[in-house]
């Protein structure tokens, strides 16, 4: 199948001391994706303080854009924090930001609720938004038992259920969300995102976001909106914030099919670190369709290659 | 879209005191769903035993087929005892039945392990078909910690993943599952079935085998076998069986999109019952693509309307 962009036809370029130079001179700003790019789990990738210092110091805007809804804008600002690195609320944009930001785009009523399967992060950045979230880490522990006469009850003023990664998912939120979505009308479905597994932990792959919402697609039989990264939904909010040209900006990132695709979509340039879920065989194995711009081992390249 | 098939550009009949006759004269066996056919929950659909007695009297087999793969045929067995049912293991086919024979027909090693996410139903047939089947309920309140340096241990022996309805689904088991299919080679993932909802309760619909089989599908970018309806695999057990050739048997269910369908792909004549998830407005929905040849309200109307 002929695929249309420029971008998908041309092959990715491994980032050298020459084509570093291009990129660097090209864009204003970069959007780094945080797991597998900045960190693994809760360890820090080599190098990544000292690179951001380094962008910094030369003037580029930096954003972090990550599709993993575990916490809220001010809970990533502390885990830089944790890790040494210094970053504002403002410079990041996360999927469970972007799913309060969808509700006040389509201007869900305030008195409706918002049933969430997933973290904390995402209940905060409804509350924030001035939306009132029910479930999430509350519902971790509840059980139902399928016996006869036992009627589930649920809230039919809940207007939209947001699924994002939940590591206590369970049957108790699986039924909640299901009938919300089928029995209360208009009900919307919202995805914070759809990766099928990342780095949870700096050891392993653990199953993503994509796992629950697939889970609820499956038992509603509805196709949810998607709000993180490859949508561009975020990308309108960061155009507003920076006041730079999407061509003037480039995506670093670890996933071809969400960060690389998500660059790709915006018209930003891209640039693919193999820190984490893809490696080089993956990337230039003949049957994967999204070629990055560029693509090197990690971050620090950029300052290595660059080097003062 | 045309579909090619005679059943479904036929629209479905109602069920009158002429077609009942027909079709009881044309068929030798009766094929029944058991969830929202026989029962709801743990109640008994009214009339249900004195037509299975009126059958059985009239010479006609009887056999149950069911895509709950909660129980075992054993189990299922005790069910209708306890309803007052008898019917014997032999007339029972499920989909934890079927998994296990799934993997009779594959030649699948013995010394190989079978990871369950399920219900004690699933391992118990596995273990009368000579394999050793891990996970399940004893699985169930197993929870992990997304730490650092936390390695998830698995079982490298094993060569195959069964998902079907698991109301203690959690984190711990999405993961075994997903790094099971992932990582082991040529590992296989077997669905029971992938219904979205069933009447697990008398009052209430509830989240079925698809949604566990979607969240492992999310996670690990594969599609699995299906054994349980629509797909006909339990059909070669069934008419090795009876000897009866299958255009002399009756499905009789409560889906379009499982039980019908199963009916007609194995070349069946076909009676939607009204007793469960499928409503007489959904039948006749013009977007509905799945005919009956006939259909009526609950199972006992064949009793009422051939009545001795």
């Amino acid at each position: 199948m002929e695929t249309p962009t420029k971008s998908a036809q041309a092959t990715a370029q491994p980032l050298t001391v020459d084509s570093v130079r291009a990129l660097f001179d090209s864009v204003d700003a970069f959007l780094f994706d945080c797991d597998g790019v900045i960190w693994k789990g809760d360890k820090l990738i080599d190098g990544v303080t000292q690179t951001i210092d380094f962008l910094r110091f030369k003037g580029k805007k930096l954003v972090f854009v990550t599709n993993n809804s575990f916490r809220s804008r001010r809970q990533y600002a502390e885990k830089f924090r944790s890790l040494g690195i210094t970053v504002s609320e403002d410079e990041i944009f996360s999927s469970s930001f972007a799913a309060a930001m969808y509700l006040r785009a389509k201007n869900f009523p305030p008195e409706k609720k918002v049933y969430v399967i997933g973290g904390e992060g995402i209940l905060e950045e409804l509350q924030l938004a001035g939306f009132t979230g029910i479930g999430g880490p509350e519902d971790g522990d509840k059980r139902v038992e399928l016996k006869s006469n036992n009627l589930f009850e649920y809230d039919t003023s809940v207007g939209a259920v947001v699924v994002g990664l939940d590591p206590h998912i369970n049957y108790y939120k699986l039924q909640y969300g299901t009938l919300c979505i089928r029995q209360n009308p208009g009900c919307l479905f919202i995805a914070t995102n759809r990766d099928a597994v990342g780095h949870m932990t700096d050891l392993q792959e653990w199953p993503g976001a994509g796992c629950m919402v697939a889970a609820i697609c499956g038992s509603t039989e509805r196709e949810p909106v998607e709000v993180g990264k490859p949508s561009t939904f975020m990308m309108d909010f960061l155009l507003q914030k920076l006041s730079i040209s999407s061509s003037r900006m480039c995506m670093v990132g670890d996933r071809l099919d969400t960060d690389i695709l998500f660059g790709q979509n915006a018209g930003c340039k891209t640039l693919l670190v193999l820190s984490g879920v893809t490696s080089e065989s993956n990337l230039l194995d003949t049957s994967n369709t999204i070629q990055p711009d560029y693509y090197s081992n990690q971050v620090s390249d950029i300052l290595k290659l660059l080097g003062p």
